[in-house]
């Protein structure tokens, strides 16, 4: 269930999502085009782990050394291994695709502007803002991705066509996935 | 090895990924920012298969129904699950790590403008073509993602810091990953 928090500020709602792990969620609620508003804004926090990584690589082909060779990364800038800046990027898809607005939600565009490196174990929250709401049911998000020592790494943009019919749905669940140690 | 194509068309130097699959690689070399010369292009062609759906959505925590749940699929649009459109974006990454420019490159901007759905089977190339050679290494690619029938799925533009110093080092294997069938 997508949490709803009460009002705060300038009367613009929140909407909060909680990992499975802290809290049973088994279903998707959208948030319709009519629903939205300006100023609204939802979260999204998801943390950078080892197998978040070597999945993310496995499923995008992107095996970039500086994500997956520690030696090569010990002499690069960040001296340690970064999290793809696309990862990043997929955490606004998901906070667009099951929070706000929620299922059936079409990405239309996105911008990204990746300013800080991710690590292995950082806890990054997306937050999505409705920035401006245009005809035929588009909605423009802004973006800002922040990291547990709150500064911002990511930043940008969503363009979406919201929906329009309401919906709750079954949170689609995953197959279980190992991953050989090396 | 990154293959290099013979040059064609305007002079412009063509870059080729074949996927491990096809031609075992074991090595990555870096295109450095004074080897690249605008009109240069590299391609770089992966398919959505299962899998890596599954593991976009894993990786992301983006459990969108629309990518994951069959019967919720049938109802929409597009009559069948679409893979997520930031897993197409990740191949624009994937072909800016891997290859052209790849190891040493900093992604700082990436645009992204989602034309039309991806189906599982479908066969995505991305194009990466030098549009800009800016100061301090800045270097502005056009991308196009084209599916195996020629139509453009994804349009792009991505800002890099492109490598000074040339590299070739070998590609980082994965470990193994297996998904339970369901």
């Amino acid at each position: 269930m997508v949490l709803k928090v009460s009002a705060q500020g300038r009367q613009n709602r929140q909407y909060q999502f909680v990992r499975k792990e802290e809290k049973p969620m088994h279903a998707l609620e959208n948030i319709t085009y009519d629903e939205l508003h300006e100023g609204d804004y939802a979260t999204f926090t998801r943390s950078l782990t080892e197998e978040e990584l070597v999945l993310f690589a496995a499923a995008s082909g992107d095996v970039n050394p500086a994500s997956l060779d520690a030696e090569y990364a010990s002499h690069t800038t960040y001296k340690e291994r970064i999290g793809h800046g696309m990862w990043t990027g997929s955490l606004i898809s998901a906070a667009l695709s099951t929070v706000m607005p929620g299922p059936g939600t079409i990405h239309l565009e996105q911008q990204l502007k990746f300013d800080l490196p991710v690590k292995v174990g950082d806890t990054l929250t997306v937050k999505l803002t409705v920035k401006e709401k245009g005809e035929r049911n588009r909605v423009t998000f802004q973006c800002e991705v922040i990291n547990h020592n709150n500064e911002l790494v990511v930043e940008g943009e969503s363009v979406v066509v919201a929906p329009t019919e309401k919906v709750t749905l079954e949170r689609p669940t995953l197959p279980r996935i190992h991953i050989d140690n090396q």
